[in-house]
């Protein structure tokens, strides 16, 4: 099927939605939780989390112009602290509950059944089912003019995760964590690992990485 | 297990860059493809590619400082067009090939085993290989203070993917393309569907989506 730039405004546009929306790939699952000072929590569901880089330890997220993402957003400027947390295979469907459009009076936590935690003096609530997950400080909001997004970035200052699911070297295992893919806006996959790969070497064809011979890779 | 900024600025360097990598979730497994002017062919891994709106089609990628993607960057300052193709389990090795520091004038599709192929009289190549790709026409160049690298923004022109991995909706078929997710910098994730869950309303929880009753979704 080829679709050009005529075709695809001519498509309807909840078809296109779904169709641009899936193409890029499948996208990370999870939540981004925030407390407003008037100590209101708010927790939805966010696609778009995306690694910046690790010295300093900075992660991105696309902010569009949506109502659910608006109450996220005012709480992080107000606070400047937010959590990022896996959505895994036992909460997915509360998850998704969460971007339904709740007043902002309402928590999504109390509304959804996904649980609020405290951990470590952070400001931020985190969600307690994941087993995943990280404590941001606000770094920088920056625009994107095409189309009026922003793409919010901030520091890692706090991480979660179970001793089992990080290896010898760092590595995250996803999947032992139950860390879910979303693709488009409705579909939720589970990962089946199949293979981790050496390190690309112009010289040679990569080989997996045997996890039971070199101190789980 | 519990990280906080001062154990973090401590651990060894490759366990940092492999756990930060690794926490955000998983990752869609991409190819971008380039030609510069004089004709030099360039093909390479990003995992950061991003869905920033569907009117207009805006599609977002990290560009890092590395050899790697600044041949990329190169060819898409010179020329505006670049294309980006899904990583499936039949190229996951040679496409993770292509991120090994090949020479300028090397084209990573030669030397990995990925075959280029030009549709419809776009400029950039495609990957032959790749189920599921498009075109894009760089809009925009976004510089991300905190750490010196760069948000690449593109407007989608061309769709390439076979019928069977689109349903009625417009909802894209990732595992029935084969297309991967990646976690951390080597692993490779097949994805298995948990479900399609309904719009979320507040009043009710997600239901799955019984893609045989209601035309595949």
């Amino acid at each position: 099927m080829y679709i050009n730039e005529e075709k695809l405004k001519e498509l309807h546009n909840h078809y296109r939605i779904h169709l641009i929306n899936g193409i890029t790939g499948t996208k990370a699952a999870n939540l981004i939780a925030t407390k407003s000072k008037s100590g209101l929590e708010n927790v939805a569901v966010f696609s778009s989390v995306i690694h910046l880089g690790s010295e300093p330890a900075l992660i991105g997220f696309i902010l569009r112009q949506g109502k659910v993402e608006r109450h996220t957003f005012e709480n992080i400027l107000e606070t400047k602290y937010y959590t990022i947390n896996h959505i895994n295979d036992t909460i997915y469907t509360k998850s998704h509950h969460s971007s339904a459009k709740f007043p902002r009076e309402t928590s999504e936590f109390l509304a959804t059944g996904l649980n609020s935690v405290y951990l470590n003096n952070f400001y931020a609530p985190y969600v307690e089912q994941s087993l995943i997950k990280f404590g941001l400080e606000l770094q920088e909001v920056i625009e994107i003019k095409s189309n009026e997004t922003k793409l919010v970035v901030g520091k890692i200052t706090d991480i979660h995760l179970p001793s089992n699911c990080v290896h010898e070297n760092g590595f995250v295992d996803l999947q032992n964590a139950g860390s879910m893919s979303i693709g488009g806006l409705d579909a939720y996959y589970n990962l089946d690992l199949q293979a981790r790969l050496s390190y690309a070497e112009t010289s040679e064809i990569p080989k997996p990485i045997d996890f039971n011979n070199n101190g789980r890779g």
